[in-house]
């Protein structure tokens, strides 16, 4: 009898971001004549640059010709890509961190559950803390590996500690007064949009030095940071490589959710820690420090097979000339966005963070209103989905987030509307 | 101090392929006159067929347009492709299997080591049994999960059933006289070639019905399948939508080793079950039987984000009038090169299996070498890398597999240096 992995149970009823498509198709059905406007899930609406369109077409016309077909490329990226990122992603901002540090995968958010697998499986293995509001794949992926507990009755698991994240400490949480073995840091923060200063930053390289704690760093938004005195990478703290996993992805900058490029950067230095006893007899290494570089590049070349060589020509073509140039122009239309819905929703009285060095505008709901009551109100009453910021974390109660990713016209059209409403 | 996953310490020195990888490699750099002929991996050598090319060129444009650009899409995949499998590769064979029943991923090879995630996380959980020979990613995942104790000093891994398939056997191992909760079986096999009966698949169906057992079938080769009378599919037979899982890709069939298109049929019938009390307080649903699709779905939303939509426009078109005669000849075209490959090492004096509805041909080794030492050999003497069986488990030892993914120029020009040389 097939045995199932139990942890799922725990799970809460959905993913956010699942759930609200589902009351979205709901009142659609109910009002198909409602011209709904989505400014919930952060997914962009822009075309793709022109030089990126080139390389793409190229790239599928070497695949068609027999002298330059690609079959299976290397598991972790090809060289060009990986150069290319190591380069100008880091090298360029005096990070010291090497091609074959890049891992290139098909998403962050497939890298930022399945990292876990390189890290102890037992519960009692690793104390691991995240952000409130919080992505919640962060959670979600650790509740299903097993370390955590039952959720309580607020939605928080046994297990995990939860970093709050609150206007009064201007949503970067303190760092934690216990030890912690991994922490999950955003910054340029989804939610909340905001950026955490080269300051902070190195005292969270300071504390995972001290406790020997990895960092897992999500920059997906780095593109956006606009404040200069602002860090891009964690890897722009002295010290960083020796304990920090950084994502990065090309689906916020170069406009590739439905493209599906993305990359970890794991430095060599960063070790993990074998406990002596703790693998069968006959294993290598107990007791012992591994660089978790090895076991990330085992579960990389075992579990996956690498993205598709169109997508890596494509992911390339971003750092050409013209393409950092056309890319920049996609993160400032955005930007643009995100001003607009800031300076709008504050001249209609509500309370907005984020949206300066991020495309995500962080809005304290109307009349103390819960989340999911605004966000049901902002749907029947204006026809516009965003998302309820209770979604991230009990943190993220009596907030919603609006996405910048929009046309113009609808960022316009439903910030009027908004407005209206409260 | 972050503690890692243990048991990637019990994994043997590294995957098959990259081994090889590194003997050819050091080969080569010592003789970069020699020219190496690579039937060793089973990668694809042929342009991707026209209209396959022509479906990605139109998909790209459409992501250069605002009207038709599309961002993140289903996580399980887009409904024209889902519907498009559903119909062709099972619906138009007799198979019960719906649209909303098929997962669209990136590869086998991923879903073949995550579809771990959804079951029982502690060794005890399952009996797990796979064949051997095997296809290295269905042990080195279980041994990743911590499924396994370590390996002994044959490289198998205490707690694994394993399967042998032997020339007694015409390498379809006998059903286990023992309970097995999840078995992997792979037909046409990948290494030996071998082809299971309408009569043994029935066999197994009955034999997961009456254990309670999950079947996990790899017919990533299907489209080899030249024998009328042998099913490409595992729902061909009666009941088994309700025992097993069914991985299929389109790296073999249409070329896609390069391009990143498969997926997992998970019947809504499958079920798994979860202990009374094996989860904490609180968790739902203990002590009952669980559909796995449930629980397969919650894991491709939450660590996936579905594949390329130029890649999945791209995986339709195989489906199309026109893709369907391309991709036949595709088959045909390597089909030929396995016969040529059987005939022409028959011809030599070596006893080959295989090749007949499946893209490799499984050779015994000349004068009882083993398989590395015959590896070497072909790798110095003829210059050409072929799979060396023990790679695949003990049962391959004395076997050496060619894969008939080449050129017809290299097939002949290998086959003539292997025969000189044995």
């Amino acid at each position: 009898m097939a045995q199932i992995n139990d942890n799922y149970l725990k799970l809460k009823a959905g993913y956010l971001f699942p759930e609200i498509g589902r009351r979205v198709a709901a009142y659609a059905k109910a009002n198909p004549s409602a011209k709904i406007i989505r400014m919930g899930i952060g997914d962009v609406t822009e075309p793709l640059p022109a030089t990126i369109v080139e390389a793409m077409h190229r790239a599928v016309d070497e695949m068609s010709r027999r002298e330059t077909f690609r079959g299976y490329g290397p598991e972790q990226g090809y060289d060009f890509l990986r150069e290319a990122i190591a380069k100008n992603d880091y090298v360029s901002r005096g990070c010291d961190i090497a091609a074959d540090e890049v891992f290139v995968s098909d998403g962050s958010k497939c890298d930022g559950g399945n990292i876990l697998d390189i890290f102890g499986p037992r519960r009692e293995d690793n104390v691991i803390a995240v952000c409130d509001p919080v992505y919640p794949i962060y959670v979600d992926t650790n509740v299903m590996a097993g370390h955590t507990g039952a959720a309580d009755e607020k939605g928080e698991y046994q297990g995990l500690i939860y970093l709050r994240a609150t206007a009064d400490n201007h949503f970067s949480p303190a760092i934690p007064n216990q030890r912690v073995d991994i922490v999950y840091l955003c910054f340029p923060n989804n939610p909340t949009g905001a950026v955490a200063t080269r300051e902070q930053l190195a005292e969270w390289v300071e504390y995972a030095q001290a406790n020997e704690s990895v960092i897992l760093f999500d920059a997906a938004y780095e593109a956006y940071i606009t404040d200069a005195s602002i860090p891009h990478s964690i890897y722009e703290i002295p010290g960083a490589r020796d304990v920090a996993i950084e994502f990065r992805s090309f689906s916020k900058t170069a406009g590739f959710t439905g493209v599906r490029c993305a990359y970890t950067v794991v430095p060599k230095t960063v070790m993990g820690h074998a406990k002596p006893g703790a693998s069968d007899p006959g294993s290598r290494g107990a007791g012992t420090s591994i660089p978790l570089h090895q076991l990330w590049n085992r579960r990389h070349t075992t579990k996956f097979n690498s993205v598709s060589y169109i997508v890596q020509r494509a992911a390339e073509a971003t750092y050409t000339d013209a393409g950092r140039q056309q890319v920049r122009a996609l993160v400032a239309f955005y930007l643009e966005n995100a001003k607009l819905i800031r300076e709008g929703l504050i001249s209609a009285g509500l309370t907005c963070f984020g949206g300066v060095n991020a495309p995500y505008v962080w809005v304290k709901t109307p009349k103390n209103k819960t989340s999911w009551d605004t966000f049901d109100l902002l749907l029947k009453e204006a026809n516009v989905v965003v998302t309820p910021g209770s979604g991230f974390g009990i943190s993220g109660e009596g907030y919603f987030r609006v996405s910048a990713f929009n046309s113009r016209e609808n960022v316009t059209e439903a910030i009027g509307r908004i407005r209206r409403v409260v």
